[in-house]
């Protein structure tokens, strides 16, 4: 028997949230049903709002970190059960067969299936997902802080663990907002010598309380200059159009630039940056869900955690605009 | 004693190569003296010659695929002999204590020395390098077919090494000149399923013959276009710009893409591209004495040669306009 479903969406592109039904078929049998507490509100859900990748579908219920209680798992469904407590991140579902599944990977899957395209989100009273996206939660963590783990987290620790980050090196964080006080933390707590990479140096001290060792403020300063040749690992989570050859002079040799943050133009690179000492670029995303267990598990042992500010779902269109003027330090999460 | 060595020199930039005599040191304790038997010519001693880097001096000696035979040896070199048959490439020196030298990546010391950068190269009689750049050039190697395996040779297949390629791999190469007609070779006899890139079929055959089991012309064709997602290695050679947007397409999810080629302008990468399937870019370059020993040794084993034409050095003049016009196929030796 489909339930009813009470959420938020917006009906139209770059549309307010409204209140809205909608109903869930019956659960299949792979499946969970999660009846959502948290849920953070990301920069990603927004540009789904606006459309700004193009493969929205409205209405649009947004909603992608979500930490919520089991109240239904499906007839084949092992090692979950009702009344657990799980998070839900960008992905929901994958075809389970391919090389990619088999190993994992689920999240370079072909046909990934993402918590809120093509579905409703956890901006609701319950989701549906495949059973193999709901990763269980750690007793000791604290739930509306780790709800942002779900995809801020995840997005900055899956580099960290698939670029094999070690604990001797010298890394930097580019960007000091919700994904880049997330890495400066695990990267911390991972051992590594970290400098925090900004702007200006408003969040100097605030990166510092955070575990960074160091900070560079790029505008109208060298400080980027004089850091050539220093950094093993370096990851950018800045939309912002940078000067990437001053990144690029700024890794050690066989150092490696990683981008999360989705910049509007193309990076440009200059070839024997790339080649004199060896140096990499790579792109990286929220990970699969084991990776996704492997972060709760870190973040747990070592307190890692979002700094957030709490909504009620009721207030969630202020919520969001908060969100879009930049005025949430870092997060936002509705309850 | 000094020696006095015959060689051939550019006067000036862009200038005709001279017969010039030089003075040698004498020989210090660490270095050997190798009397030069075949040297190639690569279209970086052309860039040299020309100033295209930017730190030619001159008189300039080019030449930095050298075979030839050690006739001394320094009073503390260790593990070489007057008599034996080595390689020199494009490094002749590093400082031997910093952490790279320690590690066996003496290419990426700070202090690398180049053997045609403000020193003599192997265009001559004679030259001296550290005894670690004299590589033992197995005896079942040909000779004059060896020596372009010391530059062009070692560039592809340094990152066929550093970026783990595996024998299960699709891989592609891009350009089938002197570097990419030994990659091909190289990843062939790897086990690795290989196809050959260039902008049009007129070498569709000599590819296969080399290794390679498909190819793709990508001028006039929708070729490489249709092989999107499909490849886990690609090493560009070429010095044209090309829309990497297509290269990066073609690889598959964690897939790397590594340029040995220094293109004039810099690399445009759109970064979703990356980010999405975790695909990675990197520069590859001839890498260290012990890479040229495996490298030397895998050749050995599986009859990887380039496929080289031999000029006398007395016609060294003809021998650089024959490569500076493209009429060489693949590579030039000077004996």
């Amino acid at each position: 028997m489909s339930q009813i479903i009470q959420g938020y969406a917006a009906k139209t592109p770059k549309s307010r949230l409204e209140p809205f039904s909608f109903n869930l078929p019956d659960l299949k049998a792979d499946k969970i049903r999660v009846q959502v507490k948290y849920c953070g509100i990301c920069h990603s859900d927004i540009a789904m709002i606006d459309n700004d990748f193009g493969f929205s579908s409205y209405p649009l219920v947004p909603g992608h970190e979500v930490i919520g209680t089991i109240v239904e798992v499906g007839s084949d469904v092992k090692g979950l059960r009702v009344g657990q407590t799980v998070g839900v991140g960008w992905q929901s579902g994958s075809c389970g067969v391919c090389e990619y599944c088999e190993k994992g990977k689920e999240h370079l899957c072909a046909s990934e299936e993402d918590t809120i395209v093509g579905r409703f989100g956890g901006w609701a009273q319950e989701l549906q997902v495949d059973a193999k996206f709901g990763v269980p939660v750690p007793e000791g963590l604290n739930c509306p802080e780790a709800a942002p783990l779900l995809c801020a987290g995840n997005t900055v620790f899956g580099p960290i663990l698939h670029h094999n980050v070690k604990s001797t090196m010298r890394v930097a964080v580019v960007g000091i907002g919700g994904l880049g006080h997330l890495a400066v933390q695990f990267l911390a707590k991972w051992g590594c010598d970290v400098t925090a990479i900004s702007s200006s140096h408003g969040k100097d001290e605030q990166a510092r309380k955070l575990g960074a060792k160091h900070f560079i403020a790029t505008k109208g300063s060298d400080e980027l200059q004089k850091a050539a040749n220093h950094f093993d690992f370096i990851i950018s989570t800045v939309s912002a159009d940078v000067n990437w050859r001053d990144y690029l002079a700024a890794l050690r040799p066989e150092g490696t630039l990683v981008i999360v943050g989705i910049t509007e133009r193309d990076l440009q690179l200059p070839p024997l940056e790339l080649i004199l000492k060896e140096k990499r670029v790579s792109g990286g995303r929220a990970s699969s869900p084991s990776d996704i267990a492997e972060m709760f598990a870190f973040a747990d042992r070592n307190n890692v955690k979002a700094v957030i500010e709490k909504f009620p779902f009721t207030e969630i269109d202020s919520a969001v605009d908060k969100v879009r003027s930049g005025h949430v330090v870092h997060r936002a999460v509705l309850e």
